[in-house]
């Protein structure tokens, strides 16, 4: 029997998604075991799998039966036509993209990053600027092109591209909520915190060590090890597909913690990736619901759980065991104390639970007034420290302390970092459901039973896939629409009530 | 200025290459470092890049270029002479395979490995009979197809897909001058190293030490550590291409040179990769001259060179060095008579350089009467044990030592096996003419200087690339057609002169 117009799209995304995962893998490897000489040659493999996968999704053969397979709607079920919006979604995000246009992003964008590598080394922005200006006069072109394609406002359809369905109105209004609250709440928390200063922790703890302690954890939270890996890497990060998940942390000797919080914030993206729709895991349906609702669930993970009390519970045996810790230093109180301190600081992934989002607010406002042109790349080392200023009442020392801190602009990704702070906010309110659903939830932590966290999470979150929208995925879990509501309760309860 | 048809040809094979080289580094993932659980996510990636690849080379596109390029012949250089001529090769190679055969023959060899696997652990040829009769059927067909194709006899059309321009005759030819001489070679090796055993190599070396060994032994022959890398697995292979070259080897605590000469064996391998034009890296003359050639530039590095005195000359400092190695049995002479001892015996891998052309005759015989249906699939194990009898004058104790000792032919790999003894008569012509032109080859190596040698390799094998064919490469470099000679003088001089 021939295969009916919605079944060769199948096919064709399996394709996809089997050319996805090879890119993947090559961009682990790139980052965990590839000899330094060879990105070239790596570069050029990850240009011909792009490219690949460019065509597939552009190809008219794909446009002809998405609509053959839109014109018969009503033979299909709830996940094969979610899967056909997906599938359609993706067809517009590319076709939107010409190659010619990917193309001259990807030199842009190569050329840029290693000149903000020499700018941040040199601390001078200047170096960066003219390269910063073409990304940006590029992404701006994608952005527009994007826009009419995805019916979205130029900058919207940017961040649709990370996090799909969040708009930036959305997210001023969730910004200003937050805004309105967050300074006294970081005053009041460092006040608290300064009366009872943590003991601090000596000493060296080397990585094998820290690994073993990290691997038990990994394990007794559910990261099947026979169809994953862990590895150090510079930069923490998760690659691989649902059958073969690479998780990556950053071990520090004089950090006993720096290597296990990564390790936690990846296996929260690592959790979710395994928890997809496990028959659906090769077609787009089957995939995350973009950045926002991925790192929800790596907060989750490290803020809400690793950074508890209840968690820490759990751990202090292990510390004992792996790190051979011992002394008032390392007794659950003071490690609570060490975990969820509050500074004030210009780095961003330096930042602590509260004053994380104060970065990311930061960008977001710099990057829109880039974007609609009121703020000239030129003008940006002046308008960071000033922010930076207003917001947390420090300026960063130099360029390389301040706006030449991230990459990410260097990449062309706008409409990237808001994901970060969106994804505080889900993991918040999530949090409060689960909480309310799971009452025995820290005993059960504090025994290392993460079973019905993961049980509630993979329900709730995981299975959904990319079935419905990030919004009404937060609506089914939560009864409510998204709100900064429970991060500000969650927050306070945490960095005020408790005392921190 | 719009690209000629042989220009758009290069483009295309680019692509093909990129898309080789992510294969490569996959199986080399699969084989170091994917986790058990993950083999079937990494079939499909392979499985999509496969079929991309044939899609690739059967396409109209191709084919009409490949025809347009032909007609306008007289505006290409040599080199872009040579590259048609074997983008033509492949195109031919890949359109007498159609995807319907390539399938069912990766569907048959699949399970026929697995099958293979559970026969050899229960020592019972006939639970993988019908299996391995399956697979002869299927690669009996492509035999079919790629003889009319290629306009070669069907077992010759087998070999010419692992080295190509050998033919089974020339083959016949050789293996008959080689076991005319041979049987009487090793009797006489066998009883002359009976009157002088060497001392046993006690204690167990770890990993971490022999790596450290490879390590500084591969960096002095040359492999670039920046670009490629050195790991364990369970079988020594390289993966990778020009600019990331993947080498493994096995280590083994109680045997602390199967390691060094694995690694050597592949390092051979290596630097051929590394050492072909770099110019035409992408393109199919820049590829290896086949299995053959890549045979001889590992067993001229592993049984040539590396056992021999001037390399132990320069090994044994490193040995004290590394492996904290001094006594009588540590000496040059003991270690030699180690590496060159001759043992008749069941098993091909464990072989000796004297056994292991026998090993490979045997196979070489019993494939052929399989393809000719002189020789049933249900008779291989008594013709096996005859045929072992008949050559070594011993018997394997059961199907694992025997017929099942080897997954080429799971895999149908027919017209694969005697590429290893094809690759020993070439070191061996190589190497004597390379110890004619560099008469202080012996002095160099045992102060540790590789560079002569590999200038030599380098000149007459290596830049070479497919530019010419194995035969005339062989007879530019050594200013002969490829006989047995070289290697019975080499074999005779190693192993009765010099007294074993």
């Amino acid at each position: 029997m021939a295969l009916s117009p919605y079944q060769q799209l199948e096919q064709e995304f399996r394709r996809l998604h089997a050319f996805r995962g090879a890119a993947s893998l090559l961009r682990w490897d790139a980052a965990v075991m590839m000899p330094r000489g060879s990105a070239n040659v790596r570069g050029e493999q990850l240009a011909a799998l792009a490219s690949e996968c460019h065509a597939l999704l552009t190809s008219p053969k794909v446009s002809r039966l998405i609509e053959r397979a839109l014109a018969n709607q009503a033979q299909l079920e709830d996940w094969q036509l979610a899967n056909l919006r997906e599938m359609r979604r993706e067809r517009d995000h590319a076709i939107a993209t010409p190659l010619s246009l990917v193309t001259r992003l990807a030199r842009a964008t190569a050329v840029a990053e290693v000149r903000w590598l020499e700018a941040k080394q040199e601390s001078n922005f200047a170096l960066f600027a003219p390269h910063l200006e073409e990304v940006v006069a590029l992404t701006r072109d994608k952005a527009q092109v994007l826009s009419q394609a995805l019916g979205l406002a130029p900058y919207d359809a940017l961040i649709d591209g990370f996090s799909p369905g969040f708009l930036s109105a959305e997210i001023d209004q969730l910004f200003r909520v937050v805004s309105r609250r967050l300074p006294g709440l970081i005053r009041d928390a460092i006040e608290l915190q300064a009366a009872r200063p943590p003991l601090p922790l000596g000493g060296k703890v080397s990585t094998s060590k820290q690994r073993s302690l990290v691997v038990e954890v990994m394990r007794t939270i559910g990261f099947p090890f026979d169809r994953g890996r862990l590895d150090g890497s510079d930069h923490p990060f998760t690659e691989g597909v649902h059958g073969d998940v690479r998780v990556t942390t950053r071990f520090v000797p004089q950090e006993p913690f720096t290597g296990l919080m990564g390790a936690l914030h990846e296996t929260g993206q690592a959790m979710y990736d395994l928890g997809l729709p496990k028959a659906w895991c090769d077609q787009p349906v089957g995939r995350d619901r973009g950045m926002a609702l991925e790192e929800s669930q790596s907060l989750l993970l490290e803020m809400l759980i690793g950074r508890s009390r209840p968690f820490l519970t759990y751990l202090r045996p292990l510390l004992e065991k792996h790190f051979g810790a011992t002394g008032p230093e390392w007794e659950i109180e003071n490690l609570y104390r060490h975990l969820v301190r509050v500074r004030r600081g210009a780095s961003r992934v330096d930042a602590d639970e509260l004053t994380y989002p104060v970065h990311i607010m930061l960008r977001y406002d710099l990057e829109k007034r880039i974007f609609d042109g009121t703020l000239p790349v030129r003008d940006l080392p002046q308008a960071w420290s000033a922010g930076l200023d207003e917001r947390l009442g420090l300026r960063p020392a130099n360029d390389a302390e301040g706006c030449l801190q991230d990459v990410h602009w260097a990449f062309g990704s706008f409409g990237y970092f808001p994901s970060y702070a969106l994804g505080s906010f889900i993991a918040a309110q999530l949090y409060e459901t689960l909480r309310n659903d799971v009452p025995a939830l820290d005993g059960q932590i504090a025994s290392g039973s993460f079973g019905p966290l993961l049980e509630w999470l993979r329900e709730n979150v995981h299975a959904v896939g990319a079935s419905l929208s990030a919004q009404q995925l937060i609506t089914n879990a939560t009864g409510k629409p998204l709100s900064a509501a429970p991060w500000l309760r969650y927050a306070e309860a945490k960095y005020l009530e408790d005392g921190g």
